[in-house]
């Protein structure tokens, strides 16, 4: 494997597929689309889950799993949202192998064990998640219902790219369930902005909060929420979704509750998600042409220490040296790795650090122990500074929580640069071919106006921003009134 | 719902599945064979997993994910495990759906789309994950390799049980290659030792440590390691197993490494799983005619508080209080609900806490605040006592580590009194069919008696236990001389 990275501005997507590999996150399988999550990417998507979690408790969600398969039956019981995704579907037939009579030692399916219902494997849950509802709300005592389930999805998608685009990938789902469509709306509204936040402060990755357009919405859905992040080639990325579902669901389950009053009524039902696209978000909003770069509230190594020595004498003084300071950075809930590894030089250490995108790189030679100091490097500006043992710790503290919000700052003002204005097609066109990032434009609301504007320029409606303020104006493609701005852009 | 649970001596079988009804643990579902776990089930799996994940991480060991499907030439490679799970397999052969021509509305099967290989639902993940281990394993550098993944399973059972024995499950599975038999089989023992661990310290369940007969080995192992439970019913349940694998997968997949010495040799490996089946465990090792028991260190409530009172005024000093209590408990991580609902009264509210197995129960009322004391109430002995309020958060703490022995030393007691040791086959007979547990005998050492004693009473090695001494003897069974005594039970 060569050392060198591809750069960004020769071949972005390339880059991207060898950060990935040389970064140890993540690699195709043998199974078509399916990707295999390496320890490093892995624990990547770990913290991320915990803090989702947390605010997902926070705010009064519990956990519960439900099955993997969806019988057909059931699958095609909400319309709408059966033909969104009945084109990628991975479908069980059979429930048994046999020996092949016609090859020793190989498998074949039995067609004797053919299943009499075929089974779907979820693409998402809202068909067997809302018929188990139904046994679980009489009455509005029992509602809201706010439940959230981390699973493994699978949709067959033709063209897959790793972490963004996979035949399987690895999400959370919630489905809650309420007595009113104003506190539905609101539950909508709520997850959009816990993900926006989870974005920004963790992610350190700014998006526009903003709604779907009829066209984009999830199918099945009254209204989709979505946080749309911007990447650095200039391309969008759906960060993530939260629906607004209406009572769609309730009414394909039949799924009554008993009001206060004593009436029967349909109740009104949210879904949403984040999945392990956010990684393929991280990588792509932070990241250089050395490699990764992870901001260090979800970096699995925030800090690497390396010894710089000869002889095993030297290796020894330091070892002391490191592991009060090791255990001093523990205390403070910092994930740190002392590096002694005698089968590689500090170099290629240097070099691995760099390319997984690790905060802070610490090397502490024979001087340094003498003076009593230690080389600190940060990922993000490469600067390197030499610091007083004395103060480390905090200094370290200190310098995590500037990374973070350097991250934050640099991608927030690469994203404001990268909202255009437009008022003209070709205005439109010239930005999106060239500059990329979002076009605020107007729109004069159609799908025959979204659908001609993709085709001639692969840009689509990325959302109608939360705060859009209204302003007259006419729309770019086809010179009709409309009453605010939309965000277009090519998206991931 | 009847609010009345069948006693244990009724129907033991009754018993069990009306807890988790009644308990809301899980439930079955629409699909043949799955289960759907609640929130309060999931929160005992979740209890469980950061204990197990801690556990993992602290001996080394990295979570990572594996696809879901496994080709079925990469299935069959290891033909051993290939011919055990190829009965009980859910096959994916296509992966579209269309609407159907003859049924409007309707969907199905898009005979265009069928996969040109069958995809396996993985039954256990030793294929897939070996295939990919051959591209990550090149040098003893690159070894121990020690992985574990959190993942779904689908093995299509005929007889299913809640918990027990379901079409798909949640497990763990660790999957490690080492570069010598004598890593491997100490990493297989010491996982056996962390499972057993695991279910006595956390889950209170007492366990033999054994290895299994070649019969009941799992398919493709060399040696199986398990811990063997045993239920109030007498019948055992094999609870975690840690299997050795040799260079059977390495030779499969042909995965080699460089020895230091330059030599190219197969590497050696482990594998080993606990699952929801867990729970099932945790449910027989303790629960009583009134509910669900559970160890403290895995309920997801700890303690509940619930108010008596007359109107408004009183529940509000009551919950001024309760405040207190409530926030000195948190921060001694002890997890409190304080149920002031006013739509159930309190003894609905004991009654659920009974049944849901919460060990321990507050109850605080006006005349407590007029005494500073609340009643205490340990759901393990029923007991009730009078406790002041000012020493009250360690005595909570104090009595919740006391409930933590208690039940392990109940259901130890109750093991040990069900290990009988047998010296003919009439013994044997009698003891399987009245008093139950293990049985301890002699045994041949040959599949022809084991299978014969299966038959002939329905009981099966659980173990050889790791701990079991030389003692010359007879089989049981056929009268054939015997080196050591192994344990016979009828099992789950």
């Amino acid at each position: 494997m060569s050392k060198k990275l591809t750069k960004r501005a020769e071949d972005y997507s390339k880059w991207y597929n060898e950060i990935i590999q040389k970064a140890d996150l993540a690699e195709n399988s043998a199974v078509r689309g399916c990707m295999v999550i390496k320890p490093y990417g892995f624990a990547i998507w770990e913290n991320m889950q915990a803090e989702l979690d947390r605010m997902f408790k926070e705010t009064g969600h519990q956990n519960a799993y439900f099955p993997l398969f969806v019988p057909k039956s059931l699958f095609e019981a909400e319309e709408k949202n059966a033909e969104g995704f009945a084109k990628e579907c991975a479908v069980v037939t059979h429930y048994r192998l046999q020996n092949d009579p016609d090859h020793t030692g190989k498998l074949r399916v039995d067609p004797e064990a053919k299943l009499e219902e075929e089974l779907i494997v979820r693409p998402t849950s809202e068909a067997i998640i809302w018929n188990t509802y139904k046994g679980w709300i009489q009455s509005y005592r029992d509602l809201p219902l706010l439940i959230n389930q981390w699973a493994n999805v699978v949709r067959w998608e033709m063209r897959t790219r790793l972490f963004l685009r996979t035949a399987e990938f690895l999400w959370q789902e919630g489905h809650t369930a309420h007595s009113t469509k104003t506190e539905a709306v609101a539950e909508a509204v709520q997850m959009q902005k816990i993900y926006a936040e989870f974005a920004e402060s963790f992610m350190a990755m700014p998006v526009v909060k903003g709604y779907k357009s009829e066209s984009e919405r999830f199918a099945g859905a009254e209204d989709t929420y979505t946080i749309e992040a911007l990447m650095q080639d200039g391309k969008a990325l759906q960060a993530g979704t939260s629906h607004f579902l209406g009572q769609n669901f309730a009414k394909a389950f039949d799924v009554k509750y008993t009001s206060k009053e004593g009436k029967q009524e349909y109740v009104w039902a949210t879904s949403w998600g984040v999945s392990t696209r956010l990684i393929g978000g991280l990588i792509m909003t932070h990241s250089d042409d050395l490699g990764l770069v992870l901001p260090p509230k979800l970096a699995p190594i925030q800090v690497a220490i390396i010894p710089i020595y000869k002889g095993e004498d030297q290796l020894a003084v330091i070892s002391e040296k490191v592991e009060i300071i090791v255990k001093s950075l523990k205390s403070k809930r910092i994930s740190v790795k002392f590096d002694d590894r005698d089968t590689f030089r500090p170099g290629a250490k240097f070099a691995e650090y760099e390319l997984k995108g690790v905060p802070l790189r610490i090397a502490i030679g024979n001087r340094d122990i003498e003076n009593n100091t230690v080389e600190v490097a940060r990922r993000d500006t490469l600067e390197k500074k030499t610091i007083s043992q004395d103060n480390l710790i905090n200094y370290i503290e200190n310098l995590l929580e500037e990374i973070q919000e350097n991250l934050f700052s640099k991608a927030l003002l690469y994203q404001k640069n990268h909202i255009t204005e437009v008022n003209s097609f070709d205005e439109f066109k010239t930005i999106i071919n060239t500059k990329g990032g979002f076009v605020s434009a107007h729109w004069d609301g159609t799908i025959e106006t979204e659908n001609k504007i993709k085709e001639l320029t692969k840009a689509t409606i990325r959302c109608i921003p939360n705060d859009a303020k209204e302003e007259l104006g006419f729309c770019v493609f086809s010179g009709e009134k409309s009453v605010r701005r939309v965000l277009f852009a090519k998206a991931y």
